[in-house]
């Protein structure tokens, strides 16, 4: 018989009635029903249900073990009784009477239980990880994540794609977060980068005459701490293609993302036709480029209701250059207690407010209810109801001022009024592509002219626009896809002469001789027959999280950093020896006092 | 019509005639036959024959174009004249007419052309590597390498195996070789590690229960430069399974590298029936732990032949402890000029030289001949004959000593008989296991004990063993797979209980102390139900130059460093910036002067 098993866990049912069989696995659960003890003996694949009375002469040993310790077990599989069978599990049908137990992997008293998993401070699951992944919920979710990958890589070849590995010690490129560096021993002084993302790397495969190219890439940003986001790394499948357009990678991306989402989704619609929506019209619409569709709730501009109404707040506001009055629609939200409390809610999040008009029926007539429909009286009420599509029962809200200044805000109450009125399916994934991002944007204060985005899209309109248009007004062949109200992919068709790029740098603020410096291996490439290309970089850590449900990137990753970007279960960041020091050629500042 | 291509270069044959097509390529050879002019135009998939005549409005703007533009084409398919149909190319049977060209991506005069891959200076090539990649040769490199690490993935997802990421920025863990420091800059003064290889985490991963892993991993050794291997990182197949024996691992890989060898060797035979090789035979017969078994000669003791013989040198060497006359047998090796030869190649590899006899036809009699034989006279020389087996035409070579001060040298000298006898099947892929790599080794000068390999691996014999037997007696688990030469795989049965490990490392002299501090994570782990584990790793980049038939490994990297760890085309590594380094905490100490 082998070493360690006959049988996985999962393995035997009715049909092993008999055989004697080795099982190895860890002590899930032991229960003692006076005199007969069972273990729930677990492994990667499933449980199987041990038991043991006083005739086995492993009753001793088994009685001795201690949650978590990893044994042998030789027995013999026996039917249970019909009452006792467990149609939840695949070994259900079966218990195995244990012969005999070795211990191959002893136990101390658990710091984290897995049975059961209780709630216990993150720090001590990521002290004991390991631990932590014997759990049913980060077991599965490790399980999908791998399967995820795997799914992504396959239909990603059958598309016609190869997958290429790009260098991880690399060149510092400064594409807008702060790099990793690792400092080099053969060259004291210098020091090499992780790569952000493989921008740089991917564009110049294309120039090199790959035509369809992606990798599932390792991606390091040195970042400031966020709840929801890894500090060191994340993960992208990271994807270029020569010689297409925007549509081209649509329809290839769109064939994937959805397969993704329909395979692992566990039953969730997954829309299959998806909108295109401008950037400019997702923040008037939704006050997001990343709406969650899921939620029917469509902003619109209600401003000529309010020009010269008897609201004086809003009147006076649109005689501002730059403003509006924007509404949003709550269909099922018509009672003022509701618009008290997300009225309420634009006051907490900074607002003075949000204005609304609620309809009712009153004495078998609709009446507009609410201070503002008296401030601008029942035409105008009744203009804005019949723009919005509202009726009794329903309710609009209202911002004004600067889009800017609102819309962030204006979106937030979208979500929670969707959710609150139980507009939004949250059983369900919705994918938009936001597309027509503006090339540029003004920095507010200085009024600078700067990239919005991307510094490597092409320009909508090429050079010709970018030599003849006001800078604010070109877009880029730039585009995210967006889903459930998450950013999920992010691309573009890049800039690929040294011509178009230069120019688009000069408008940033960037002279030639800097470009150069900052992308010269591209810039470089450029100059010798660069193809048109364009590609994008979907999330991975995302993706899964969106799958599993999860809202904790931790939950996703198998050995992540804690929120200080330290790795507590193997110790990381740590002190370097002296002699490591010299070697680097380096010295650490002693911090001041 | 699609802007780029309505097919590829690839894309079009006999049964396109007269179709209006559009094509994107680079100008891969113009050729001007007097009034025409023939371009190839190259893609990722192929190349397409375009002409034009005088009559084509394309001709001017074509005449113009420089090697490698990008260029996008509209034209006619013709069918080409029987006689200048080329059956070599996909597309032999047509050209197309060109009736309009626009350029796409311009082309400087070229640094490195890509026609006809005229050799270049290495330095030039990685400079413009992306011109590099274009040329044939390397291209279709990378796209071997892509397709074999597909494969790979494929191979173990049908065995059950998951594939999952471990972390890249974790913690400096003293394995053997040097680390990449990266400076924390949220923890001044503090380092992480890039990871030498996933060891800990794959070991980490089955104490958390999972079963089978295996990942395409990136691997990071800060190495001294040397012409064969990358001066910074690697990557590996990495798999680690739990409830296994040395068997089971060698049943899980054997399959995997014999189904990729088969599928990309193009054709070469792939031993099936993979011998296990005692690591101190494998020196004994072969003089390395990585033979090379297309290579039929085997190399033997004969001692006894020398003991006491009229042959001083050897008879007196004998007469120390822990010498050895060990002979390489020639077949067809037996000419003066051969055998004088092999002796100059071993004083050129600093040995005193090889002795040897050959046998001749003399006078319709078998005769040995060479001064050995002479020394030693016809009896002994018959003797070793016919433990050699070997007859008229063949000869044997001699070396003595201590073996581990000849062993290397008589290897090589192995390799260079076989191969300069035509005696090694150079067209085939012949593998072995070596197994029982003795878990401990004596330093010569100090005289202290420390692991011969990998400190993870589990004692054959187990507590027991390393509590009893000699160290020096005590194999490990641990194997390699050798392959025409090369090490493709290294890998052990780990240790997997503290008590072990604690012992394993007493014995090598590094306290319980300094095994905590060195592998807290994995003691840690060890202490809460491990599972008996196992596997390897082998190397992606050997395998690829294996199968691609390189010598040299940045054929088989799409963007390698140079020999001097430096990244020619995105220049790295480079001068941090004050505020970089200010951030991270640290300062540069200037070199002395």
């Amino acid at each position: 018989m082998h070493a360690y098993r006959s049988h996985t866990c999962a393995g035997l049912n009715s049909a092993n009635v008999g055989e004697t069989v080795r099982l190895s696995g860890w002590v899930h659960r032991v229960r003692d029903h006076g005199g007969i003890l069972f273990i729930d003996l677990r492994d990667h694949y499933g449980i199987t249900q041990v038991l043991a009375d006083a005739d086995s002469p492993a009753l001793p040993a088994l009685e001795k073990l201690r949650a978590e310790t990893c044994i042998r077990i030789d027995g013999r599989v026996k039917a249970r009784d019909a009452a006792l069978v467990n149609p939840k599990l695949p070994t259900g049908e079966i218990e195995v009477y244990a012969l005999s137990v070795e211990v191959l992997g002893p136990s101390d008293d658990l710091p984290l239980p897995v049975f059961g998993e209780p709630e216990y401070p993150e720090e001590t699951r990521l002290t004991y990880r390991f631990l932590d992944l014997r759990r049913e919920t980060l077991h599965n979710n490790m399980i999908l994540r791998s399967n995820v990958v795997r799914s992504i890589r396959n239909r990603m070849w059958d598309q016609g794609f190869n997958e290429f590995q790009t260098p991880i010690i690399t060149a510092s490129s400064p594409e807008g977060a702060r790099d990793f560096l690792v400092p080099s021993r053969l060259h004291p002084g210098k020091f090499y980068a992780l790569p952000q993302a493989p921008q740089q790397f991917k564009q110049l495969l294309m120039v090199s005459g790959f035509d369809k190219y992606f990798q599932i890439a390792p991606c390091f940003r040195d970042e400031d701490p966020r709840a929801d986001r890894s500090p060191t790394d994340f993960y992208q499948l990271d994807m270029e293609m020569s010689f297409v357009t925007q549509e081209d990678v649509f329809a290839t991306v769109q064939p994937v993302i959805t397969g993704i989402f329909e395979e692992f989704g566990k039953g969730r619609p997954v829309n299959k036709d998806w909108p295109l929506i401008a950037y400019k019209d997702a923040l008037k619409w939704y006050g997001s480029d990343k709406p969650d569709l899921r939620n029917p709730i469509k902003m619109q501009e209600v401003s000529e209701h309010f020009k010269d109404s008897g609201f004086a707040i809003f009147a006076n506001l649109l005689k501002q250059d730059g403003t509006e009055i924007r509404a949003i629609p709550a269909p099922k939200g018509g009672s003022r207690k509701f618009c008290d409390r997300m009225n309420a809610y634009a006051q907490s999040q900074g607002l003075p407010g949000m204005g609304y008009i609620f309809w009712r029926e009153e004495n078998g007539a609709m009446e507009a209810a609410g201070p503002l429909a008296k401030n601008i009286g029942p035409e105008r009420t009744e203009a804005i109801r019949q723009q919005l599509g509202l009726g009794v029962g329903d309710a609009a809200f209202f911002l004004g001022g600067k889009p800017e200044a609102f819309e962030a805000v204006a979106g937030k109450a979208r979500n929670v009024i969707g959710f609150e009125l139980g507009l939004t399916d949250l059983n369900r994934f919705e994918f938009a592509w936001i597309v027509d991002f503006p090339m540029y944007e003004k920095d507010a204060e200085t009024g600078k002219i700067d990239f919005s985005h991307n510094p490597f899209s092409m320009p909508q309109g090429g050079l010709d626009a970018l030599n003849t248009k006001d800078p604010l007004d070109i877009y880029a062949y730039q585009y995210d896809l967006a889903c459930n109200g998450y950013e999920l992919i992010s691309g573009g068709i890049r800039n690929h002469t040294p011509e178009v790029m230069f120019r688009a740098f000069e408008i940033a603020g960037y002279g030639k001789e800097e470009v150069e410096k900052r992308f010269g291996g591209m810039v470089k490439a450029f100059r010798y027959g660069a193809p048109p290309h364009g590609g994008c970089a979907a999330g991975i850590d995302r993706i899964v999280m969106l799958l599993a449900d999860e809202q904790n990137i931790r939950q996703v990753i198998l050995f992540p950093m804690n929120q200080r970007a330290e790795d507590l279960l193997m110790n990381a960041p740590s002190e370097p020896t002296n002699a490591q020091l010299r070697e680097l050629n380096l010295r650490v500042i002693p911090k001041e006092a």
